[in-house]
C-alpha cells in the first residue's frame, strides 16, 4: 500500500474509534512530517483521500477538520445547476506541485509557459535599449499607473483593429495579467463573498478566491464550449453573487473556447445581474483558426467587463506587461495599481511599446500560432498510441495546454509522483478545484520543443500503463 | 472669505439648526459638486475644517459625519503617549493633492521622486541590452519569485558589506519597495488590528493601513531621532499591535534619523512583544555623512524585521525592483508575490544586475550624496531667507526632502491652492497624517534641480508671506 493509503487509513482508523472526534483538527503537514517524518506530498494526498471519503474537511488558512457523521451533514444538494459557495484550500498544493515541476531538469509538461524559443527575446532586448536611450528621463517617474501613454495607445489600438469599442480612459497597464486579475477581484469582491468560477478553473483563480477570503462556486464546464450559461443562470437567480472569473478563450486547463454567441448571453445575462465579469485572456491570440476570437469584453455595453490580458503569453514572457481593460472600475483600480505597485516597470513597457510599433508583432504572432498549433497536433497523436485505452484528451482549438482524463479512476497525483521520480513534470487535476472532482485528470503544457516533449510524453503514456497495471 | 471656508459655515449653520443631526452623513465630494459646482478640493478642505472644530467626524470608505455634542463624545485622552488606534481616511485627499502637483509645468517640490537627471538612465539602458540579450532564454520565466538569482546575490552581498547577518534565503525581489511594502502590512496583520506609524507617516503607510481595513495608532516622532521609544512601550503594554511601519532613516516626511541605539532598543522592545517590524529603508544609501546609517535589520535577531528597500530612489527610477529581508515571514511573502505578481520584470532586474557588477554602483552613490547634500543646503538658505518670520524647517542628515512648519496657523492647504495657481506643487502636511495635526506643515522635494527648485521656493515663500497678510 503506499504511503499516503496507509497514513489515511491510520487516521480514518482513529475516527472510527472515536480518538479524532467531529471538529477536531488533523496534524498539520508541519506537524505530521515532524512527528512521522512523511513528506508534505504525502499528508497531502491522504488528506486529500479522506477528504473525497467525506471524512475530513478543508478549512481555508486553517487545516483540515474532521467531518460530522453523514447524517448530521447539511444536505445542499449540487444538482445540475452546479455546486454550492465554498471555500477553498488549494493554495498550499499549488505551491507545493508547481515547485515540484518548476525545477531545470524536470521535462516542462506542468509548466504554464511555453516554451522561451518561441519569442523574439533579442529583438525586444534591442527594443528596449533603443527606446530607454531615446527617452526624456523625466518619463521614467512620469508615468505611473495608468501606464506608459504610447504602451496604452497601441494597446487600445489592438482593440479598435478588433473592433471593440472601449470606454475613455479605461486601460490600466499591471505588473502582468495575473496583477490585473488579482486586483479586478479585490476591487469588485468583500470577504466572504461568492466568485463564479469555471470547474476545472485556472489555480491561479482559486489562489486569489483563497486569499482574499472568498468563496468559490464551481459551475460545470465543458471543455468544448466552457461554462455552463443555464447553470450560471440559475445561480444568479438563487443567490447573490459577488463577481464572475471566466477565461471564455482557450480556457486553462481544458483549453475551452466559448462561441460568440454564448460569450453575448453570458455578458447579458451578468448586465441584468449587475455582477461583474473578469475576463481573463491571456491566451485570446494563440488561436488555430483564421480569425482572433471575440473576447466577452466585445459584447459588453454597461462597462461591466475587466478584460484582462497580458503579453507574457503572446510576446515577452518575464516582461511582467500586462493590462485590463476595466470598464466602470478602471479609476479604482487604477488607484488600486498605484497604492500596491505604483506603476508597472518603464524598460518593459519601452520595450513592448517598441516592438509593437515597429509592426513585427503580428508576423511573430503568425509564427507563434503555426508552431503551438503543430506541437498540439504531434503531441495529441503521440498521446492517443501511448496513453492506456479509455484515456479522454481534449482537443483545443488555441493555447499550448492538453486536458487528459486518466480511465478506470486513475489517480493523478500518483501519476505526477511517478512522473517526477522519472524527471517529468505534470500539472495534475486537484490543482484546478477546490474539490477533489478533478482527481483523474491533468493538464499537459505541449508548447515546448517536440523534442523534449514527445519523448516526455511517451515515457509519461508508459508510467500511466504501469499504474494502470498495479491498480486495485 | 474663502469658498471653502464659506461651504464649511453653512454646512456648520446646518448643524446648529439642527437640520444635519449628529450620525448624519454629509454630501459626498461628487454629491457637493453636482450639487453646488464647487471642487473637490474645496469640499476636502471644508470638511476638514469642520473636522478641525470637531464638528464632523471622517469614517473610512464612507464619507464625513456630524459628529456627537462635545458632552456625549468619548474623552479617551491622547496622553504624551500617543494616540488611540483611529481609522484612516486620507487616501482621497492623497490621490487629489498628488494628482494635481503631478502635472507637467508644475514644480516638482510635492514630488515623491528626486531629479531624474541624478540617475544614470542612459547606462542602465545599455545594460539592460547587454544583460538581456546575453542572457540564456528559458531564464526569462525561470526566475519569478523571490526573484533573479544573481540580483539576490547582490543585494545579499550589500548587506554583508554593511555588516548585516541575513537569514538564509530571506531576500524577496519585489516590484519596487512598495509592493514589498504592502505585502509585507497584508501578511502580518488581519482586518482590525492596530498599526503603529510614526506621526507624521508617510502617505502610503496610510493608504494602506486604509485600504487593508486596519487602524493607525500614530506616535510622537521627532523630526531629529523619530519615534518616541518611550509613548511605543506604553501602548505595547497597553494593547496589542499587529504590526509597526516605521522609517527609521531619514523619514518621510521629516526627514528625522533614529540613532543606532534607539534602533537597538526599537528591535529589542518589538521583539519582547513579539510585534513585525515593517522597516522602510528606501532613503538609506541618500546620507550626507561618512557612512550609511544602520538599519533597524542590523539589530534583529528574531527574523521579526521586514526591512523593505529598492533601487527606485538610489538607481533606477521607473525600474521598480525593490525588495524585502523578510526574515521570517520570508517563505509567506514569496508565495504572497508569487500570487500577486508573480515576479519583477525581468529586464530591470538584469540592468540592475549588470550595473552593480560593474561596480559602478557606488561612484554613482557618492555623486548622487553629494548632488542632493548641495541642493538641500541651497533650498535650506532660500527657505530662511523667503519664508515669514516663525517658519521653522527640518535639518536632515540625508534624503531631499524639507517638513516645514508655518507660522502662525497658516494653513497648508490654503498654501497649497494659492501655490498650484502659481504653477508650484508641494506636499501639505494633511497627507502624511490620518487626523489634522499637521495642517500648517508642508514637504518640500528640494530634490530637483536648483535653478527649477530655488526660484520656486522663492515665490513660495512670498505666497506665504500672502497669506500671512490676510490671516484672521
Amino acid at each position: 500500500m503506499n504511503l499516503y493509503r496507509q497514513y489515511a487509513s491510520e487516521i480514518a482508523a482513529m475516527i472510527a474509534a472515536g480518538q479524532l472526534r467531529p471538529g477536531d483538527r488533523l496534524p498539520s503537514v508541519r506537524e505530521a512530517r515532524a512527528r512521522r517524518g512523511i513528506s508534505a506530498s504525502t499528508v497531502f494526498q491522504a488528506y486529500q483521500l479522506l477528504e473525497r471519503d467525506g471524512l475530513v474537511v478543508a478549512r481555508p488558512q486553517s487545516g483540515f477538520y474532521v467531518n460530522l457523521p453523514l447524517a448530521e451533514r447539511s444536505t445542499t444538494p449540487a444538482g445540475p445547476s452546479g455546486g454550492i459557495p465554498a471555500e477553498v484550500q488549494v493554495s498550499d498544493l499549488v505551491f507545493h506541485v508547481l515547485g515540484q515541476v518548476r525545477s531545470r531538469g524536470v521535462a516542462p509538461l506542468g509548466s504554464a509557459f511555453p516554451g522561451p524559443e518561441l519569442f523574439p527575446l533579442r529583438k525586444l532586448a534591442r527594443a528596449a535599449s533603443a527606446g530607454l536611450e531615446a527617452m526624456d528621463p523625466g518619463a521614467v517617474v512620469e508615468h505611473l499607473s495608468p501606464g506608459y501613454p504610447r504602451l496604452i495607445e497601441q494597446i487600445e489600438l489592438r482593440y479598435r483593429i478588433d473592433g471593440i469599442a472601449l470606454m475613455p480612459n479605461e486601460i490600466v497597464v499591471t505588473n502582468g495579467a495575473l496583477e490585473a486579475l488579482n486586483a479586478a477581484l479585490q476591487l469588485t469582491t468583500r470577504p466572504g463573498d461568492t466568485v463564479v468560477v469555471e470547474s476545472p478553473a485556472f489555480y491561479a483563480a482559486l489562489q486569489t478566491i483563497e486569499r482574499l477570503g472568498l468563496k468559490a462556486l464551481s459551475l460545470p464546464t465543458s471543455s468544448v464550449s466552457g461554462i455552463d450559461l443555464d447553470a450560471l443562470a440559475t445561480v444568479l437567480a438563487r443567490e447573490r453573487v459577488g463577481a464572475c472569473w471566466l477565461m471564455p478563450t482557450f480556457q486553462n486547463p481544458t483549453g475551452a473556447l466559448m462561441p460568440d454567441a454564448s460569450k453575448r448571453d453570458l455578458v447579458a445575462l451578468l448586465a441584468r445581474h449587475q455582477v461583474p465579469l473578469i475576463e481573463d485572456d491571456v491566451y485570446g491570440e494563440l488561436y488555430f483558426g483564421t480569425a482572433r476570437p471575440k473576447p466577452a469584453k466585445a459584447f459588453d455595453q454597461n462597462g461591466l467587463v475587466l478584460h484582462c490580458s497580458s503579453f507574457s503569453k503572446s510576446l515577452a514572457p518575464g516582461y511582467r506587461v500586462g493590462w485590463v481593460a476595466a470598464g466602470r472600475y478602471a479609476q479604482a483600480l487604477q488607484r488600486h495599481t498605484l497604492m500596491t505597485t505604483m506603476s508597472a516597470s518603464m524598460p518593459a513597457q519601452i520595450a513592448v511599446t517598441q516592438f509593437l510599433k515597429k509592426g513585427g508583432f503580428d508576423r511573430h504572432l503568425r509564427q507563434l500560432r503555426g508552431a503551438l498549433h503543430a506541437r498540439m497536433s504531434a503531441a495529441s497523436r503521440v498521446i492517443e498510441t501511448s496513453f492506456p485505452a479509455g484515456t479522454r484528451v481534449s482537443r483545443p482549438r488555441g493555447g499550448y495546454f492538453l486536458w487528459l482524463e486518466l480511465p478506470r479512476a486513475l489517480d493523478a497525483m500518483d501519476l505526477h509522483t511517478l512522473a517526477l521520480k522519472a524527471g517529468i513534470g505534470i500539472a495534475p487535476g486537484p490543482l484546478f478545484s477546490p474539490d477533489t472532482r478533478f482527481s483523474q485528470y491533468l493538464r499537459i503544457n505541449i508548447g515546448h520543443d517536440g523534442n523534449i516533449v514527445l519523448p516526455a510524453l511517451r515515457q509519461l503514456g508508459a508510467l500511466a500503463h504501469q499504474l494502470d497495471g498495479v491498480s486495485p
